[in-house]
């Protein structure tokens, strides 16, 4: 019982004295007692060694040229992350991949009607900020994997350009059916944008920021402040990854020189139409020459203009023309053997590509990584022998679709299924707040690793700082109330975005996404200023916080590494996969009384009286109101998921008895072979509905969010799209998957108390 | 029974049926059936004459030239009104009174320091907009009854300058002590804007007109649309008027020309500190040469700029001098005499001048007022005779503190205590929905009258119309229940900014306050381009709302004249104040609850911990929590209220029996009387704390709100500015005006019961 004893007194304790308590003393889930003072031992020793004078040479280094792929640069940064992995004595190699990489050839947006105005596209070079001027070897502003095209045809203001768009659109009788589309970058990932345009039958896109969301609404623009001047443009893939992420020619395979690939009309996650990012500079005389309805407040952003939908008069050519090559990625592969388990592996990565500069996205945690690395080496030399493997990666080609990790998982899915215990991601780092997201079979462990690192600002855990951050912002008194009292700290489900995604969707390995920041804002997201003078003037400006990443993670690769136990938690998991199943009644019902309602004011005339007759208004259709579903399944395997997790945390509490003796007796590899498979028994074959690259059934991400995450999504996304036949038949899909996860849990606790 | 029965047969007639059912048919309240029939043939006979062509006519002539206090168009207006209600055979004369009207003798904003910039404090003509060139007629841009100064101090940037705003500021470090303001027009009453600032030790107060809030972030504006071109500006009066409306030196008297005034020094309700309005043209530079704190998110307008907070290094120059004279100010009243009760007075007032060309503000309302006095002459030619005394009257005066109905009203205090039965106002029209406002014993009434006007776009009920409107903009479900449950659509209690102040909250006379909108927009209010121009391109364009105003107010007038038994109820008063008694609790307890959660923040170190280093920021301190407060006896005053309205409700139903034979044979003056009785029965001769010009304890404009309502004022406040003993104190007071009322309407139960 102890560890949960621990972590109540705990609590109690930091409530009552203000400040968190940790110290060499404490127990460790996993370990024996003596055990876990060595483990602590080593973690202080670990934590000591990161310096932010290192991130920031790192930083200042890995950012100083472009970095996308393709360039010479990007090679020339993993040859040197190479080198200096070797010169900390650690086994690195580089594995390459050949992928398809679409640069642009032409670019054109012209307003032609009513009036003349050609679009900048360029990014200009601000005098204080040295990098800014690299133009030669910058990739223009553009949309990765946008298809090629040249149209021209009215423009039609969009706002987020999300499906709740559409419908509000189909309200005010605007079509964008032969148009061109201008979204707002936010609220989806930017690929959905083309994707729901195209759905609609529009023509073309631009994409724009817009100041309302990241400058100067926000604050001052760069380089009087973080914020996006008016030139600044946001690129990015626009590659459909909900479908799948990675090489679009290699799905499923690794994209090796002599991989079996599709020609370019097979793949299935281009664009169908013509995309383009914008800044708002240019963006401002596309929409100031809109007419048609002025835009609902919502949509309505801070540029000095009254915003109006259209379509036109504003009418717009817009062009694309990309080489379709193929390109070199360079993953850097760094192995450091476990000792007693070496077929057990801890896998850590952070991508080293960036869209430009990328001070911040992505070198500022790369930094943090390999200075991870270099401790960890450092550690290494000092005796410290790691029972499980650690895999370093540093993954080249994220910010196109993910490349490098997922063609590497691809190539090693066989291997990672077989041996990865959990992968650790972090993909850019700044000042504030420790967040973490991933599976909650990890919740408790990366839990106790924040209540070990001091937040450098604060001089208190990371832990209390976020949980005070919480109990700041909750919006309801029963999240205030849970930020209080809950044990643990809820970590979020991860959608996609980053190279976690092939380990979690598609393999099944247990996974956490880990960062801080919060404290600064900023809008240079993927164009050239996100760079070395940028970070160092608006970020985490001295890498403290860089420091804070590394000994954070490092801490959590070797405290996964040296458990004699592997520190899952099936509790907190059942607890969230309950509240994701209440979540989807909730959806229903909330769908049934919305439609139920709209019916009801639809026959009293309440459309009919409300309707301004100066405007165009499209009053909605009597709908049929959603069938309840059986949820039953869902919840009865619910149950006994939480019997399963209930049993398994009655002999984990045991095996930690007397100073957790018994973990210091005996070998838990078989407990620890099942627990290793908790989360792959959480994944299909099959995948989801329409895209059985996700193989997951508990986190994706959202078909029609990019970024955001769906949870119990088979479920989940068939009731938003009022599929009832299909949410019922993967309710018992869902149910199926939970009952053998719960089957599994008690066998790992049964496991577990023959060996106690 | 039947009033009741038939309203609820209505209500569920209508949902049934989606149709209202009128017709002359109907019973009305307070006649006999008979008497009902002749009634509404009167009705129907009034309802047909008003004409959108003469609406036009009118708002044309009364808008064709300034018309503000002391301009000969003023003077003019008011001479042709009496000699059209004298053409039609009224009796009606002109009363003056002589008010202090400062108007504008210097004005200048200047930016002095880091750059220069001069405001152009002034509204440029509009070519397509004839009456925008009459510059030499309309007052300049100024806040009346600011007080006279000539200051030079940083800027500080407040957002709408509400107390809240001032706390918020303390949060963030930041004093206006010694410093000019800059505030946004909106969410108060604009005369507090200069009260709380210099209750915080500002110096100066601007006042500017966000784009935001009436500019192009709404629509496109003018010419061009409704809304406020770059250089519109908003005057106004900033007069004290929550301590008094009307003639600031002579409050609570008469403004005769041998009053007894008080010196210049001794008036109580001059702001403080220099006020001046500007529009966005002239406030976008000095507000974008402000640094500090960027402005929290809802504190951020429309301009192009990042709203920062300031102080400084902005510092403004600001002067404001006035001739503070003495002017005639011309109210046109009109008697039309009382065939059988001429001692019960139904007054209906609307204000007849501007502050510059005023179509919209008051025209649009004064040209309905007038052409309902031309129909009510009609009829009156044709033979019908009004049992009670009515009064129609043309204020003067009203923008700059409702001078010409404070001042007539406070001269003629003695009689209209006396005999005003109810008072009608109206102030401004547009295209929409039906708004009411005023004493809930009215409410009943009003919401009968609505059932009987048809709304000229949708061809329904306005009653109808305004229902439906409140189901589609519910924001919870219960309110949506009681859109389409309750017999009454809930009127708004008044706050202040018109004419109907002085009746409701110094003399205690039941009013409403009445008009058609919500489906227009715009930014012209107060400004030169509130003209004819703007009025037929951008609101009640074709003036059929004008008619339908008319025929509201005419119905309502007559109904109410007419009446052998007053419509005065009580059920619906008592429900309203038992929700106010609520409320107050609520508001308690909610202070309760935020303090002690704020509390226990404290304590847990939430501020420290998530305080931004990089940031000034004011942790809050520990704050004693708020203690109980015995409402028991308020609570018990509205159980009385309760019964009492029950037993009027009862002896009402009653006398509606039989086809209300009974009201066809008594005499009802002894009832009508004491209903005369009621609301002068909620007003207490001590008035409220701080301000015993507001006699009403249940109605007031907030101290710190202006036009917004305070309900139960004298304990509302208390609470809110945390004077608990005077909350309590206060509780004891209404509840002992509410215990008489109840006494009251008890006897006029008993009184109606002996006449059955």
């Amino acid at each position: 019982m102890h560890r949960f004893v621990l972590v109540v007194l705990f609590v109690l304790m930091s409530l009552v004295l203000g400040t968190a308590q940790t110290g060499p003393a404490q127990a460790l889930g996993g370990y024996a007692d003596e055990a876990a003072r060595v483990e602590r031992d080593w973690e202080a020793k670990f934590q000591a060694i990161p310096t932010p004078e290192n991130l920031r040479e790192y930083t200042r280094r890995l950012s100083a040229r472009p970095h996308h792929v393709g360039s010479p640069y990007d090679k020339d940064n993993a040859e040197w992350l190479l080198a200096k992995f070797k010169e900390w004595g650690l086994d690195a190699h580089i594995e390459t991949f050949e992928v398809l990489f679409p640069t642009p050839k032409e670019r054109l947006v012209e307003l032609v009607e009513p009036t003349k105005f050609v679009a900048k596209l360029q990014e200009p070079t601000v005098a204080v900020d040295p990098t800014s001027s690299q133009h030669d070897e910058q990739l223009p502003t553009y949309n990765a994997y946008s298809a090629d095209g040249d149209v021209t045809a009215p423009l039609v203001y969009v706002n987020y350009g999300v499906p709740e768009d559409y419908e509000k659109l189909e309200r005010l009788g605007v079509s964008v059916k032969g148009a061109i589309v201008i979204a707002r970058y936010g609220e989806s990932w930017r690929g959905i944008k083309p994707k729901v345009a195209a759905e609609h039958g529009a023509l073309g896109c631009l994409i724009y920021s817009d100041p309302r969301d990241d400058g100067y609404f926000e604050g001052e623009v760069f380089p009087q402040g973080a914020w996006r001047p008016p030139d600044g443009v946001q690129r990015g893939s626009v590659m459909d990854m909900v479908i799948h992420p990675g090489d679009p020619l290699t799905p499923a395979v690794g994209a090796t020189k002599d991989a079996k690939r599709l020609a370019l009309s097979e793949a299935q996650v281009f664009t169908k139409i013509p995309t383009l990012p914008i800044s708002y500079g240019d963006a401002q005389p596309l929409l100031a020459a809109l007419k048609g309805p002025v835009a609902p407040e919502p949509w309505r952003g801070a540029l000095p203009i009254t915003y109006r939908i259209g379509p036109g008069p504003a009418k717009v050519h817009l062009k694309v023309r990309a080489n379709w090559d193929l390109k070199t990625i360079y993953n850097v592969i760094v192995r450091i053997p476990g000792a007693v388990y070496p077929d057990e592996w801890i896998v850590r990565g952070n991508h080293h590509d960036a869209w430009v500069s990328g001070a911040q996205d992505p070198d500022s945690a790369m930094a943090a990584e390999l200075e991870e690395a270099r401790a960890l080496a450092e550690l290494l030399r000092q005796g410290w022998k790691p029972k499980r493997t650690i895999i370093y990666c540093a993954w080249d080609g994220e910010e196109e679709g993910l490349l490098g990790s997922t063609e590497w998982a691809e190539t090693h899915a066989a291997e990672l299924r077989a041996h990865a215990v959990a992968y650790i991601n972090s993909d850019a780092n700044g000042r504030g707040y420790f967040h973490a997201g991933g599976s909650h079979t990890l919740e408790k462990f990366i839990n106790s690793v924040a209540r070990d690192i001091t937040d450098p600002e604060k001089k208190i855990p990371v832990w209390k700082r976020s949980q005070l951050a919480r109990i700041a912002r909750a919006e309801a008194p029963e999240e205030r109330e849970e930020a209080r009292t809950r044990p643990d700290l809820r970590i979020g489900a991860l959608g996609s975005g980053s190279d976690y995604t092939v380990f979690l969707d598609h393999l099944g390995v247990a996974t956490l996404n880990l960062g801080y920041g919060g404290e600064d804002g900023g809008g240079i997201y993927h164009s050239i200023y996100d760079d070395f003078y940028w970070y160092t003037h608006f970020s985490d400006t001295d890498f403290v916080y860089g420091r804070t990443l590394a000994q954070t993670i490092g801490t959590a690769v070797m405290r996964l590494a040296d458990a004699e136990l592997l520190p899952f938690d099936f509790t907190n998991f059942a607890d969230t996969v309950r509240k994701y199943a209440q979540e989807l009644s909730k959806l229903l019902k909330a769908k049934q009384d919305e439609i139920r309602e709209r019916n009801r004011q639809i026959e009293e005339g309440v459309f009919a009286a409300t309707a301004d007759p100066k405007e165009t208004s499209v009053p909605p259709t009597v709908e049929e109101v959603p069938p309840h579903l059986n949820f039953a399944p869902l919840e009865n395997a619910v149950e006994a998921l939480a019997r399963g997790a209930e049993h398994y945390q009655t002999a984990w509490q045991k095996a930690h008895e007397n100073g957790g003796a018994a973990l210091g007796r005996a070998s838990f590899r078989a407990v620890n072979a099942k627990l290793i498979e908790s989360e792959r028994r959480l994944t299909s074959p099959d995948g989801l509905p329409g895209r059985p690259w996700f193989k997951h059934q508990i986190y994706a991400p959202g078909a029609y969010t990019g970024y955001g995450v769906k949870t119990i999504p088979g479920v989940r996304e068939a009731i938003e799209q009022k599929k009832w036949q299909e949410a019922e038949a993967q309710v018992g899909r869902v149910a199926h998957i939970l009952t053998d996860e719960a089957a599994l849990i008690e066998s790992a606790a049964s496991e577990l108390e023959k060996l106690l």
